[in-house]
């Protein structure tokens, strides 16, 4: 399924940087799930170009829901929503057609679709596309909240600088909610900010890291060997342009311990198995414990850069100089934190679907169409 | 699709490791690959327990072969492997069933399923299910070989100690072959199995880091936005036991850089596009730009310790102490290496099936019964 | 997968009778197909309501391909087509919301989705989506088209009457093509639509069967045990609002044969190995024999009749009489044809590029952006 | 998916004619199903051959539960049967290799698998493969018992001949349970088995028609648009070696009524909506409506006869006479009832899963490994 994702609840996208619309079709969720149109704006908007850190591409994002949705609730069959290009400069990839640039899919979607792709602005493989993941996930993170799941994700790393690691986690989670540029140590993001217009002055771009952590995550959930809660999460994360790792828990760094400081020991508390530390990141053997779930996203630094790059002419087949025109960002760390958001939701609310069945986020308030 | 995984070449596990047999089918690969019953062999050899860094739990994997192979080679219906469990000690498990082994999927496997679980020896959730995969796995390398495609892993960190990174590929690649303990650098490997040799001593065990390069995939491969080679990958890789973060090119690393020093310039040669860095480990928006594909997988320490642990007692609701019995390894690094082979071969050969048709791996030397 | 169907080739739909728009996303086509918007709108004229026989909701279906097509051709990523709704009258349906119509989904919907379904018009379960299914069906009998494959569809049977059988295949399906009302025999199509009038001037309903033939398909397609030909047909042809069966080849009837009648003979013709008689509708063991694919649907009565009918109140949970408001068909089977073939092309291509991959359908006449 | 089939709840399978073993895995069984032996085993036996209007091969189907149970019952994950081919002559097949039989897969699996196939006795496409099928449903139909849903299947007409229509479904139903030649009229049974007697004398074979009814089948169940009832169940029973046509409900018959004739009316009984008739066979709009559920399945004559046939040398490219050697069916009709019984329970039990959860079939007995 190439641009369709999940059993239960799946995602369909389409669109290109400069075509007419993009899109999401969502289907699989229950029905009854409040749609709030004021938290859809609120979540495209943290997607949104932010002044100078930000490319000057500014797309009002003027959804509209076509399907899916009657009297202000989902209605348990596919929910479409598609959002209109309007800010497209299509003449400043006109010249440079031939010239793939580095980082970029110019190359590799030149040979998959043989040319027949649309080239401008990336087409679709521009971020842009992900502005329909994060007009669906929207809805998707009002369902887990009505279950009583938030999640949050804030910028770990940038630039070389660290944000403070999580601590209190249900007042950091709540912190993020809506915090355009989303660190827990403010003056650290003061300092990644720097790093971003300093890159930009330069005509470069910077990466950085994610963290999202989950909470109120009910345990069993996850379908292993193959679809356990990591292998769906990261498929889904991969499937994000830029990001090129993803560790659960203590990651890569916790390669280096041995197992009896890595393993989670269990306790009971309030009734409740706990484990004490959280080192497998809320995930044993596939399956959600209990825990908070909590991984790291790898962004690799913005490929479009306005300093000169060598590449080829992939027309005339030979070596070419490339000066990159056109609007771009140098660092889409910031924007990316609500896609990681977004698409975490729709996973969970997916895993959450098959394991508990398909009415599993049925509103309460309401079950049949004259009870209210 | 909990237990399979693919969609032209699809993998379906089974078994549990105190039942009576594990096994794997492998359904959609081209008819006439060579199955190669040494090479198998060769490869469980590698995932087998290896002296005092590993269990004592010998297992002889003396696999059959029930289906999908005629006269020595596939017919294109499903092959399955049977692998018989003989050297099961199941009473090890019996006196601390209640007790949940933390980092084991013992407490999210008896929520998930009630207590209905074959909780002996991990049951489904014991890296003994990996053997199918690797017997599979087996047959999917011989596949990639015959169309160029070779690949190799390397313990690239254990206990703290660096191998060398990845030089010539090819010398490297070939080296690696049924090397048991694989290891570029013959010294490094010295120094970490002294490594897991001092935590067992302590009754304790390591982790480390996986390095894979694939050599002569062609581009044009990957599936975007879902089916991205990064996600198809991840989603198999992180199905494998113990690991916890999966990286390409240079992953996390790769975040603290600039794209000017991250972007990987494309040039001519020999007629064919390269890029003189592979610091997007081969693969561009998703898509492989035939350059290596390389990436590295985090392993937790085997969560298997001889030391007291805290843990609760699931059927009391109580803490509890826990002290394992039973043969466990210090380390799982070595053994799976061949494991992460085969699931990449196993998921290479779906994407190029997908993207080619599913005679791609069709052997050329016979296309009609009466050719030969 | 509830709204997303094929596997190489995927469907997605999404819409209401009453919502916005409708619409339909296809992905995995090959990139380089020419997109003819004239056979578009031609195939959407052949489904739209034709004078007294249909219903008296006109929509205009002026569709927008919003992504997917570039220049002219399929870009090889997911084309989305959008058909905006604007002839709904849903005062029609208000008054009497809870009283289930026989033979619709009224009830189950109701019953599925809780009441938050889109009740007007039959919301979600509206023939009125075909629409997009017969959209972006244009484009895949156009890629069919370039690769040698027609297939056309007959009303067979209607009102008591038939239709004369296929004879020439070749020269029926041709005359078949944009034919309004597709029949071999014109007087068996006069009699069959003065049936259908007679049934609406008695505020009733027709049925009838559908025969359809499809030529040039390669031999080898289809993926037993579970994807046969007959069975991805069969599961997207069951999927269109109406059909209560489909038969291949000589079907029920065949049943009543001997294997010595029933059984096509093999015989060589001109290189090629053909069957001298085709009762088994083209395909054995569930794979593409090269010969003509037939099969047949069955197509109940329209269920919205103007006769009084006894219900049930849902909402109440008591007895109702029921008198239909609104604009309905009385008979779809002229319009329902033109769904059917969309739909079987849409599976054949989805077939074929399962089995010949992704580029099966690509345009020879250009191989990269620069080639023309 | 060729050889896997289902989402909640996946069926692959396994196997040849004349190889090692054929087999089952089911996926997503929910923990804590009974496995009842017994039971499976009388349901091969009904599969099994029966005297004279059978094929002389005479398997004993000892089977093997390799996985997925544990304490007799179902762990909730994989379960895998493996059944042992013990009574193959090949040598049979030898000689008449290259002259493929008409009406069997001979010419399109050599077609498809390039000579590479296991040609022995049908190899893969063998309707000895539906052994698997039959040990699997066995454990389906045990789940849906305990959920309140019961099925039965019986010859409605053969050789010509009709049985009587379902009277009392609920009586009808138990008494086909476990009835070798399931007829409701046993004098029709016995003029039945008379027909095929006279074409096995005959060296001929025949056909019929099945007709299913499912009783206690909850509302609700379904996905549409793609994966209704309909569609699911028609998939599978299309994969049944010989299966030529399916219907619901009233089915090719119902498109001569009118609406009003056809139309299920609506009635409240005992504080349930009922339907006065069933043509829509349980089914509107793709989703279950709490009636039973109906349909009837086409199975072609079987193909191996022993007559001569014309057909080709398919090494030589010539044409040729055929005389089939070997064991064979003169009927297959009451072997496959059992067959599609089995399909029919594993279908059912798949969109029950999606729909409730994964849990929906748990037993109630035991709701963790220590309540017992």
């Amino acid at each position: 399924m190439k641009n369709t994702f999940g059993s239960s609840i799946a995602v369909t996208i389409f669109g290109e940087s400069h075509g007419e619309e993009i899109g999401v079709v969502i289907d699989g969720l229950s029905p009854g799930i409040p749609v709030d149109r004021e938290f859809i704006n609120s979540q495209l908007a943290l997607r949104r170009p932010a002044g100078k850190i930000s490319t000057a591409r500014q797309e009002q994002d003027e959804y509209r829901i076509v399907s899916g949705v009657f009297e202000g609730r989902t209605t348990g069959t596919p929910l479409c929503i598609c959002i209109p290009n309007t800010q497209t400069r299509s003449k400043d990839y006109a010249a440079t057609r031939a010239l793939a640039r580095p980082g970029h899919a110019d190359f590799t979607a030149n040979t998959k679709y043989h040319g027949f792709e649309d080239y401008r602005g990336g087409g679709h493989f521009s971020g842009r596309i992900t502005a329909g993941l994060v007009a669906g996930g929207a809805i998707a993170l009002t369902a887990l909240r009505e279950k009583g799941i938030v999640l949050g994700t804030h910028i770990a790393r940038c630039g070389g600088v660290n944000d403070r690691i999580f601590g209190d986690l249900a007042a950091d989670v709540a912190a993020l909610q809506n915090m355009p540029f989303a660190v827990l140590d403010e003056s650290a993001g003061v300092t990644m900010r720097e790093c971003i217009e300093k890159a930009a002055a330069d005509g470069d771009s910077v990466g950085g890291v994610l963290e999202t952590a989950v909470l109120g995550m009910p345990e069993g959930v996850g379908e292993p060997w193959f679809d356990t809660l990591e292998s769906l999460l990261a498929h889904a994360l991969f499937s994000i342009p830029g990001i090129k790792g993803v560790q659960f828990g203590a990651g890569f760094g916790g390669a280096d311990l041995r197992g009896s400081a890595y393993n989670d020991p269990f306790r009971m508390k309030d009734g409740k198995v706990i484990t004490t530390t959280n080192h497998n990141g809320g995930i044993n053997g596939g399956i959600s414990n209990g825990m908070p779930i909590q991984f790291r996203c790898a962004v690799k630094p913005t490929p479009s850069i306005y300093k000169a790059q060598k590449t080829v002419d992939i027309h005339r087949k030979e070596n070419a100089d490339l000066q990159i025109e056109g609007r771009h960002d140098p660092a889409i760390i910031h924007r990316a934190r609500v896609v990681v958001d977004s698409v975490t939701a729709l996973v969970l609310c997916d895993a959450l679907a098959t394991h508990f069945g398909t009415d599993y986020f049925t509103s309460p308030l309401r079950t049949s169409c004259f009870a209210d």
